[in-house]
């Protein structure tokens, strides 16, 4: 016989109850607001799409898809991003009319899970998309609203850490043999396990020099240096890494009122794989992840064969919610019992408290369980008629 | 080979633009300001849910679920409606302090399509629930709600017609001789197919007197009849039925300001099974299908083993957006383009202007491909030096 689930979720899947959903609902308006301040339009896109569309296009590992199948026999997904989407959208249709494109969005996302009481295997994701732009300034736009969204939203203690997955392929690439040995150490710098990199680069048949440069690099990213001083890395065509970032610095400058909430950090590497040039992590002070992250993803556009520069970032609300202060947006609630015969007389009480946007529920006093608890989750009771036979 | 879907997605799913977008988080947030000023309390589900939980207890036909399995080997459904996990929480936590319970939601819910170019897969929906609660005070105020939602939300022209699902199960079993049959007539009645009804009736081996009274009941609810008249239809134990919607009348005549926007008609059947004492659809010009509905569903909790008075309605959005005037909400949006080295110049104008609540984009000029079709879309053009390089 079938366990019995009456009440149970699947696994990494919650419910958002009224205080926690109120919260959620303030960072959602507040980033609508500032997003669109800032000339960008939202969308909504399908919760389920084609595997061959989106599940494979997009950056997350196979087997963290939630898959079915339609009646058709299609295999479809639950979307596991918003990236490919709104590149699948951009490309298929807007994209003509309007370059560059901004584009946002307030989602859930879903990535299935192996285990009890871990991730969630349904987030709230809010974000955006800059799309048909190869430029400095594009990438300087992201993250530059990046940092004002996540300041907007009241987020007091955070950094962004700047990276660039092209400089991170070329040196990898400059200093193995394989590709294997590319996306393995690659895979080591996702994990931030730096000691394990050093492990398998005593492991790995490398050439002394290829093994020192290596070793260097991850010391070196450590400490400051002036950007000028990694030109060393890169062959003479590779130099053009070294002015985009240098560019991008300076636009920052520009842009940023405290520019050491920016630093960067060549190591820096993700699990999407599509990034192709700068991309960025954001971290705040209550939660053991970014709350959000970002980059460049110029190669995901060949898949839908368009040739087009795309840059944006996203946040994610559970996250968010960790490092919040929980602001307690309570407006008052009233609550007005009426007894048998006096439903007329409450209900028009209750509409002229309500046109005072006051909020209140008015109930048949005969018709609540356990009185005592019941109002303890209102600001003022009110009983119609007045001294009725309701005693506290 | 498999064919390629580039572009395409699932049958019944769809995209929202920008300007659809922004129209439904109008009727959002309109509906949310609403409901909650009316002291009910948002909340979110997951959007799958196990099976056994939520997809066998939903009144959804079984072939319009979406169902996949999990890594464990569990059936799960994309949640079909938001009542059930409404119930489900209800049921699980909350239930026991807050008694009645005065719960809502905008969701998406989903419907598996059997054919192209139908009815949608995945739609938005917002609605209330209001458990705890047996008596015709609540289904008066889930009706008023309702309404006054509807009106609210802007619609001019809709109407509201109450039926009764106990009403109509006790004269169709009063007066046929199987379930089965019951089950067939309720169908037509579904389906408003009142011919198909008279024929099936021909068809039955029904005595003459229960055909001749259903007949007679098919034909009678179409004229205005007084709601004493409908007592003959009903045993002597059955009549606390017309006592229940004398009772509901009486009280929306104390609410409704126009109390013509609703009539009784007893033939009204939903395919909501769980559906036990009144319910109701409403119907608004410009679309051919309810944009809501709802109604009594006392039994759902029984499955929660929980015995538990519960009443509720949900609107349909993409059906509001038919019947809605297309308000173009449109803010002034200023585009700023700017030439190479005038970033810092522009990025402080824009600024400027963002601080009024101004929308504006910010774009370095020679990243745009096609200034013509791209300046369409704004109502300003600024360029940043003045006189610059670009000729209209």
């Amino acid at each position: 016989m079938a366990k019995i689930r009456m009440f149970e979720k699947p696994l990494g899947m919650r419910d958002s109850f009224p205080e926690v959903n109120e919260q959620k609902e303030y960072i959602r308006s507040t980033a609508r607001d500032f997003i669109r301040n800032k000339g960008y339009d939202f969308i909504k896109t399908p919760s389920v799409e084609y595997f061959e569309t989106i599940g494979k296009a997009s950056a997350i590992d196979e087997s963290s898809l939630f898959k079915l199948v339609d009646n058709q026999g299609e295999m479809l997904v639950l979307r596991p991003d918003m990236t490919t989407p709104i590149a699948r959208i951009a490309a298929s249709k807007l994209l003509k009319e309007k370059n560059p494109l901004r584009l946002a969005y307030y989602a859930n996302v879903f990535r299935a899970q192996q285990r009890e009481g871990g991730r969630p295997a349904e987030f709230e994701q809010l974000g955006l998309e800059l799309i048909g732009d190869f430029s400095a300034y594009g990438d300087s736009e992201i993250i530059h609203t990046a940092v004002e969204l996540v300041k907007a939203l009241g987020v007091e203690n955070f950094r962004i850490t700047i990276g660039h997955a092209g400089m991170l392929s070329a040196i990898l690439t400059n200093n193995t043999n394989t590709k294997e040995q590319v996306d393995s150490l690659r895979q080591l710098l996702v994990e931030k396990n730096f000691v394990g990199f050093e492990q398998m680069l005593e492991e790995m048949q490398l050439q002394d020099t290829k093994k020192e440069t290596l070793t260097k690099w991850i010391d070196s990213t450590v400490e400051s240096k002036r950007l000028e001083e990694y030109s060393e890395f890169f062959t003479d065509e590779q130099q053009y890494l070294i002015d985009q970032v240098k560019q991008l610095e300076s636009l920052l400058d520009i842009q940023l009122s405290d520019s050491s909430i920016v630093s960067f950090d060549f190591t820096l590497a993700s699990h999407m794989s599509y990034y192709t040039g700068m991309l960025f992590e954001i971290h705040a002070v209550g939660s053991g992840f970014p709350i959000g992250n970002g980059g460049r993803y110029d190669e995901l556009f060949k898949q839908f064969n368009e040739k087009v520069g795309a840059t944006g970032f996203g946040i994610r609300v559970d996250r968010l919610l960790e490092v919040l202060p929980r602001n307690k947006i309570k407006e008052k609630h009233t609550l007005l019992l009426f007894e048998e015969g006096y439903y007329s007389k409450a209900n028009n009480l209750a509409e002229e408290r309500r046109k005072k946007a006051e909020r209140v529920t008015l109930q048949y006093i005969t018709g609540v369980t356990d009185l005592d608890a019941y109002i303890k989750s209102f600001d003022e009771v009110i009983i119609v008629p007045e001294g009725g036979s309701f005693c506290e």
